[in-house]
């Protein structure tokens, strides 16, 4: 958790294009922890925090009756050109998105690595019209790209990237590796929209080990899933819903 | 609350003679709430950080099964001079405080102002040797500025300033309002230490319209409180304890 309260603030930084420098990080310790698993809690921040050459320098920590909560600030500069939003998508774009999708409950959503360089790496040899990390989910975090009533999109099935944990949950489940890899929350797969002549240029000559797919295209309107026989069909953006009321 | 959790790290940011510049709010809010309360804490929020020009520029929103856990990062920048840290404080400084102290429990600890302009002002016109506000309870914050084994104080007990709360607390209680205002936490009043002819020049020449008091001296070792009648007595810091284990 400690790990993961910080990971999800860089990832966020990695979504804008920046470059993270400094952490803050508060803790509301439940009053049964112990020292280690402070001590735990606290090696796991700056485990991740070293990792990203990041300092922690600041926060706060308390106890209450309740189960852990923490929160992390990141604070991170924007090293190249500008910054990417989640706005900036055109029709016509491709959507791209590195590694691979689903089944991040198995573990990943704890042990995810921020694609704090990949996005870097992005922002300053190439030109990315918009930028999200999949936290809620593939086709409800594409909808934050793809505003509805503005935009559109079309996705290829036979594309999207399936993670082993993807197909391991779909046999636990009986549901498709590709529903989970549609709408499984806390990938933190970085989803982005380039013009089509700018993902040919990426596709040849990204260097990162990340893979990057490109995954569908950004249309005037509609969610749509293009399957491997041609039929395309509808898709209802679906993942982690913050609020039910 | 809303209010509370952004003028604790205003309070923060006063302790160093910062000015507040932008905030950061994150709330987890309890399931059962509704959209009205999170509209109200945020106009808590936003009502405090207006009053101190500040911008709320991001946090995060979430929901769990758990009670309102909400976190606040301040951002802000040092106008005038150096930084005010815990440290500096010197044999012989005198202590001060801003207005009055005790019985926050009764409703000033959601409805305190941070000492912002206070502390501006005092880094901008004063030599001050160190500060930091009462969260913890007077005694135990001033054990923070004269840390066991480095340095000790001696209190005025008749020149602390009760507040109407602390003699209201103390017919609820049975305990003497002077005791709530030593170990009472919450009162977010700057507590700071200056040379004795420095806190001279700030009674002589202060001229905002909250009370500073000067309330003891900073000696070689010893927690002490000196009576009206001479007696001198040693205190043992005693305020809010954030981990009993």
């Amino acid at each position: 958790m400690g790990r993961k309260t910080v990971a999800i603030s860089l990832s966020d930084i990695a979504a804008m294009g920046g470059s993270p420098l400094f952490a803050l990080c508060s803790v509301a310790l439940p009053e049964s922890a112990c020292i280690r698993y402070a001590r735990d809690l606290y090696r796991g921040m700056r485990d991740i925090a070293a990792e990203f050459r990041v300092d922690i320098v600041g926060g706060n920590v308390t106890s209450w009756k309740h189960p852990l909560s923490t929160c992390s600030t990141l604070i991170g500069e924007i090293p190249a050109k500008q910054p990417i939003t989640r706005a900036g998508a055109k029709t016509g774009d491709a959507i791209m998105v590195t590694s691979e999708l689903g089944g991040s409950v198995l573990g990943k959503h704890l042990r995810f690595t921020p694609r704090v360089k990949e996005a870097l790496t992005l922002n300053k040899n190439y030109t990315i019209h918009s930028m999200i990390d999949i936290s809620d989910g593939l086709t409800q975090d594409l909808a934050h790209l793809a505003e509805p009533g503005r935009l559109g999109f079309l996705l290829y099935e036979e594309a999207i990237p399936l993670s082993r944990d993807a197909k391991r949950l779909a046999k636990k489940t009986g549901r498709r590796a590709l529903e989970h890899a549609l709408s499984d929350g806390e990938d933190f797969e970085l989803l982005f929209c380039v013009s089509r002549s700018e993902a040919k240029r990426i596709l040849a000559t990204w260097r990162l080990p990340t893979r990057i797919s490109l995954i569908g295209e950004i249309t005037r309107s509609g969610y749509r899933l293009r399957k491997p026989s041609g039929e395309i069909v509808t898709v209802e953006p679906k993942g982690y819903v913050h609020f039910r009321k």
